[in-house]
């Protein structure tokens, strides 16, 4: 499977969107907002005349513009403690070529009207769209002050090459052969690997690294706690092959491109590539509930919903996965079984006994420099 | 009118894209091929490791292509000339926010995935776009070596206040006012002295600038000559009015936001800025017959044409005007108009008595260096 035509998250604004139902990849970068300011503000101390930041990953919606929002408030506090005029900054956002850029750029033009451009200590703003996959090089030579990814390097470049069956899930689960959860490390080893060569190469000597990715605190990456989200998925694609609607083929082939790196893992890949050392390494939690969405004042059926925000949770948790997960499900089983797919999974969701505690997603937060 | 939001080619690559029927404009960068390839060799004698280049509304097309291909071509031929290693070069594609932008991107993989990248002196090539109106500051400081713009130059940023009613008109033809003329070359002085202002604090010292725009040769810029393309235009809307299809007051309120300059008025623009010197300025004639689509063998409705370009002629170029000013033409009279509008036109150049000399589109060509 060609990856770069089907990894990509659903595009526009409606209600199936990637931009409408990514709540919880929004509240993780606003978990590592203090690493983002401290790299920004060391880069700050060197007095660049711009700075060139590259947002790796960005997709489409809110959360695009989040890192470029807290960058540029970086910028400003420090200059102001310093005293001097900002820098410039350059936006880069990177996403593969399949990513709406055509709305973020009309999102963008929204922003930058209703926003001063280079007052007050508000730094000059010029933005970019930057197609292409992170794991090839993507920008010239020492070209950049700063990266940023969030909730993008768990996904693999491509599907591993498997040598037994994942029979009856389509990640790594507890049922998981050993040979294919090595191979999804394997993969994940080489992806990151060649991620941190490229930006090697990229970012200037004392650049900044901000990474964040789903990840796992357990040491096998099999554990149920880590992949809690895509259990309904596999049991909703495996009750339609019960049912004849789904061949069972198509399923035992079927395996999301995806690997929780727990921290050892990443710091190990960090040391053996060489370039950069680790200011921070650290794993936290998200709770589902920051998938809610925000009520919407003119939707009738809401009418009657508490403020409980678990209640139509599991809903918008449904619409998250679906709206991460379509183009790559589409691809494989054909657009027709979305709909059944994603109302089981829903159904699922609300009917078994869940393990409250589960009911997160791990994260892990590094931050980098570029040796000299 | 707000031209951020309609002054764009029409996106996609069907029959009625710009992408499609914008093979003049291809034909006049053909022409400024030279102009380029020197400007290139110049900067690569100055032994960049990154070229940075822009290409300011680059649309969404084939030619959107052309000119990195020609650069990128020129930093091979100068780099084994020079027996060095090509420098890197990062090609940003700039055009408005409401360009298509998501088509260009999935283009690119198609090209980067045939081509051998940074080999044999060919160069290794980045890409960005960059949504946003060139009258404005849309690049950090002193970050380009090499700017170019074609067939782009001659759109105003804003229909200009008049005094007066361009009656009949929609262009500055030979019965326009005064001061509806002056209206209009007022407003391109103070684009074009915005655009040359503005470059000149993100071109680097020593950078170069190759500018082509539709232009004229004659004084007075309401000479029928470098106007023929729009006269069926306001003949077609006209006969509509007549046929109580569209308002007069509509169509006595619609101008085309297009002037075309002379090389006496560029230039004293140039030297008036004061941050340019002109290497080379001059102007050239395209023939209509470039915007002749080429014969699709699958279309049975053209199996009965001959060889003779001229057949078809007046078709392919009313599909080109459309596609070009159709959101323009929409967003004053209603997108209902459409279809009626350009089949007139149509009509109009089939059965009028042409000058067939007049069948050309004048071009300005000016190549620039940014002064020390």
């Amino acid at each position: 499977m060609d990856m770069i035509k089907f990894l990509h998250m659903n595009g526009g604004n409606g209600d199936a969107s990637y931009s409408s139902n990514s709540g919880l990849q929004g509240a993780g970068v606003m978990k590592t907002k203090r690493a983002i300011e401290q790299a920004i503000s060391a880069l700050c101390h060197n007095f660049p005349k711009t700075l060139v930041m590259a947002d790796l990953g960005c997709s489409s919606g809110p959360n695009t513009l989040l890192v470029g929002s807290i960058v540029i408030n970086a910028i400003a506090k420090t200059s102001l403690e310093m005293g001097l005029e900002p820098p410039e900054v350059l936006i880069n956002l990177n996403d593969l070529p399949t990513n709406d850029f055509n709305t973020i750029f009309v999102a963008l033009q929204e922003i930058k009207g209703n926003s001063a451009n280079g007052t007050h200590h508000q730094p000059s703003c010029y933005f970019t769209g930057v197609p292409g996959s992170y794991y090839g090089r993507i920008f010239p030579m020492k070209s950049l002050n700063f990266v940023h990814s969030s909730y993008s390097l768990h996904w693999l470049s491509q599907q591993p090459q498997l040598e037994e069956i994942n029979k009856g899930n389509i990640y790594l689960a507890s049922t998981t052969p050993e040979s294919v959860s090595k191979a999804h490390f394997e993969q994940f080893q080489k992806d990151f690997f060649s991620f941190l060569r490229c930006r090697s190469k990229e970012i200037m000597a004392g650049g900044r690294m901000v990474l964040t990715l789903a990840g796992r605190t357990t040491d096998d990456p099999r554990d149920e706690e880590s992949n809690y989200i895509w259990r309904p998925l596999a049991m909703a694609i495996e009750e339609m092959v019960y049912e004849g609607l789904v061949e069972e083929a198509k399923f035992d082939s079927f395996n999301l491109p995806w690997y929780n790196a727990s921290p050892k893992e990443i710091s190990n890949l960090v040391r053996a590539e060489g370039s950069f050392t680790i200011d921070q390494l650290e794993s936290f939690d998200l709770q589902w509930v920051a998938w809610k969405r925000k009520k919407d004042d003119n939707d009738a059926s809401k009418l009657n919903e508490t403020d409980d925000p678990r209640v139509g949770l599991y809903s918008d948790v449904a619409k998250a996965i679906r709206a991460g997960v379509e183009p790559l499900v589409a691809n494989h089983f054909g657009e027709a079984i979305l709909d059944d797919v994603f109302t089981r999974y829903e159904k699922i969701l609300k009917n078994r006994r869940c393990n409250k505690e589960y009911e997160a997603v791990i994260s892990v937060t590094v931050s980098l420099t570029r040796k000299m």
